[in-house]
């Protein structure tokens, strides 16, 4: 059986070889940009529709389309913390602002946490004279504690 | 000497005592929300004239003044890995779509990073009928990698 | 300031002192058993009231009764794989377990998770002419990926 | 010779060529269900009948029949602390409410522990209104500290 | 309220600075020898009855007798792998013959393991020509996979 | 070249497969029960001869037979911390008992270790009406630290 | 796809059999030393152009070529400790003279970083008649605080 | 006895509190700029003449000035990956550069290391108009693997 | 009670503040130089006469005399990693060389160990023209594997 | 291209294969014995005149012959605290010993290391009526910490 990393593997080498961005994908199977990487790297199961024409456009075998839509066993960090730069920023963001963002939502909501899982996120591009600038937005249903 | 620790820690006890928000007291040292509230954490260093305005409005001794204005060694995470279930949220959000983010922005600006230096952050209650929504926005600079 | 910690010490201490048991401390304070006692260790905030009926059973100063009502860092265990017998077999039972409850959840709701923030649990001493038994209910609400 | 983790896997990739669920697979084999999905998931070892039936209702060849009835080196998560959201939140049930859980467990019995090996378990979604639950039930037999 | 540790440190400065031994404990409250030591240590809760012998016996003050009866929070290694050579060896042992016991244990009784809760040890001095022997006696009840 | 991990999986594969036991094996080399099993396993060498009478009896290849006479790199467990239950509880032997177990031994022999070199060990089950037990002896000469 | 692993091995590989330097690579794709070193580790994604011309002078065929010009997933070390002599010895630097370098930035440029993005660095040999030294060179923007 | 760290702690709270230079401490005690730093962060012992002058400049007291004498134990980091953002820079150069490194001293110099011992290093400020740049050399004795 | 720790601390303190060196200790007490400094680091139990003779030597009080002579849990490192470079070197040779001397221990003794109880060592400047050489003679027993 | 690991791997594999000792290799190839078995085990490279000698002796092929003259990456424990009981014995050698070789050294030479590069080792067997004895000399240059 196609693992969903062989898949994620196969779907990023078609990608680069048939010169796809991730945009066209995400609007040839008319989901969200950021859901659809995160699908096609292995990290949500597809359903069968957006898998069959996630195969058309990376042209892709069947055993690829079967397992993007597997369920996954998420988790996409080789090490607890991240050494890719790209990536560790994320990181150092939660070790700086961590606190801060804990202490926000608490003043905002109350006991309480952003889900992850009720949750969409976005990365944009928004030009600034200074240099443009990576804005990246975390959107998730406030889960107040409830007994 | 004050440690910055011990600054932030005399802050939120005063903070709690006088029954003040974050927002009162970035509103008070004229400063953005989550700027103020991670420098009181003890993230960033305070020019003299807010560190002047937040001792007053927390009504904080001198020593804890002068631990406020202190160069920080920065990193507020007690553990790799957060145990805080508020704070899990957002490791988690990188383990499932950190190399998610990475593609989009290699997509979107070519190889580099978003700056976590060059950066502005905040947290909003977005109001939304199937439950409020938490919005964390990361807003840096992008740096490309350039020799 | 007192803090979580210090207080839940008091707590624990006080409880041994008078003799009582948190299921004493749990109906004086008319709230759910396992709340009653994740709280008094210092994983939840307690409401002014609560905090106040807690502080009068276990005859607690004012100090530990305001920090019963902060905002915890919420993290219980010393180490990432804890080493106390009793605790370290709910551990195991992750370990052996913890891909089939995944596979059940799956199989029965589709793709989300078990919330461990809008969740309730409880502790019970069931008999059995085998040898009595634990069981332990958890029970969470199922929360959907949802983009 | 087919080791138990080739063995899972082949079992995994049967069911879903096969459109098989656990439940059905458990009643095939006639056992419990979490028993069954953990058994196949490599973590028991099946009786010589069980494994039979097993095999034939998932059409697996003799030497994953075989490899069914090995005994197991127990041990699922790939890290001591889990990465996927859905086994996480039990590793977070533990990190937040592990003291509780045996400051009860004492309470009730004495001192001991519930038993992970004298044990057994199930999840079963229960209806309600504000969205269905997941309730996971540990149910292990008390063992004293015995000298 | 003192802790396990603080009674444990002040039971063994005790029976340093009386020149007793951890036999002439063990006789003294009527109790095995490794269990003594071991509760004294802070692993076991004594009884009322055997925390007032051993306070008599070791001239410990109230408190600290009071602290003998907790219940403990077992694990008394500093760190995962054990630095002092003594314990060491011991460790060494796991790593060189674990798989062996595995073997061994599941050869004799099957699926199943050897109880540490319910449980004994002693450790005796074994002439021999060729040396004196170390000779550790682990000693629990089988307890089977049962479901 | 055959390594000694290879002919350890070869030797249980045919173990399995012919419906040996490990005491069967063990008589057939001539040698302790315990000391056979560690050695199949790949954590001794053994000598020309009984390398021999092993790969007869377990009718195993040149190479494997070659492999069994190979001086090992010891080292058993897969991680720090074994996550096998049936190996665990053994850690969890050393997480309470191993101070205890060092001051006895200091107790009777003064200030150094048990060998783990110089040592031997069994497993054996003794019945018992409370449940059978399982009884493992670990004998290893006392070595007196001596500069 | 091949990988930049791959590509990486692959260059090395023809760098030793066809007795190139890294100088003469770097004169040959008209690169700074490092940089294509870097790059060539699979650190760095190469344009068409150059990796065209590396592909010429290495002798290496169109999938190695290709993969020299995927965007990489950053880290080179194997643990985060690195064991290699050569290597360690600038983590030894970190683990001396971190916060040295620390206080330093902060004098010379207040609250920042030295980026590692918009960097270059070079090796040198300088001749030394105490004997020679190997000169470092680590050059980054400054990159202020600012929100 | 006062420690090198109670030491390094007086030295920068005195320096804070006089407003003092870490440059204007190395005129002081007529020594490099990085070593004064490093040496008064508690990473060299100083020789009793410059302790004397820099006890005198930053007003310490004599306990201070003894401890600032003495051998120390190195390693500055709080943790193998530093979280600091200003020195964790220079850890992910390690990561993307290390293996350049690596390969560039041995193509210049042989099999070998730069010392860490024999070594000086800088920390300038070099204006740029693209903004000013951090400039670091690490400047080490080569050192040839010789037997 | 004081403990070997703090007694550790006081011997250096008084070993500084003397001007002794440890060989002047070491005659004092009439033991070898490295397990002089060994025991007063805390590292080794010594006789009641030998600690009475340090005591003098060094003026130490009472309690520290006693607490030389008690039996110590050993494990000199902060970290399983050294850090001071000092230390760290022998580390490295480990890394480099552990399997190195594994394999010349077996090929002239056989299978075995060199004791690290039964064992000895010392350091000693040898004199170079090329630079004078450290030179640490580790000597242990050789211990056969033996069941 | 062959790795050094392969090559160690077959090294080894033709020794054992033509009963050569590490002596005998080490005559044949004109080098120090431990040096001769380092590089063989991958820990150095060797000329390419010696490599030849090896191949020759050991009957390797050409491309294990290319591999021992690389630049190895060096390191070759499996984990930070190595688990095999022969070289376990030398980590606790600096477990137990470290510091008081570092105070040693210091007390010697001043501020500085042992080269564990300009380094030579040796193992020997030293006959010793109450049992054989392993020395092992570590011999390296001193060098002063040198600005």
């Amino acid at each position: 059986m196609t693992t969903k990393k062989e898949a994620a593997d196969a779907a990023v080498a078609a990608k680069v070889r048939l010169g796809l961005s991730w945009a066209d994908i995400a609007e040839a199977i008319d989901a969200p940009l950021a859901w659809t990487t995160a699908a096609l790297l292995g990290q949500h199961p597809m359903s069968k529709e957006r898998a069959g024409k996630a195969a058309e456009v990376l042209e892709l075998p069947t055993d690829v389309e079967a397992a993007l839509q597997l369920q996954p066993t998420r988790g996409a960090l080789d090490s607890p913390v991240p050494t890719d730069p790209t990536i560790y920023r994320f990181y150092e963001v939660l070790q700086v602002y961590g606190p801060t963002i804990k202490e926000l939502i608490h003043e905002q909501f109350g006991d309480g946490i952003m889900s992850a899982i009720n949750f969409r996120m976005d990365v944009r591009r928004v030009p600034d004279p200074a240099g443009d600038r990576v804005v990246v937005t975390l959107d998730g249903k406030f889960l107040p504690y409830q007994w």
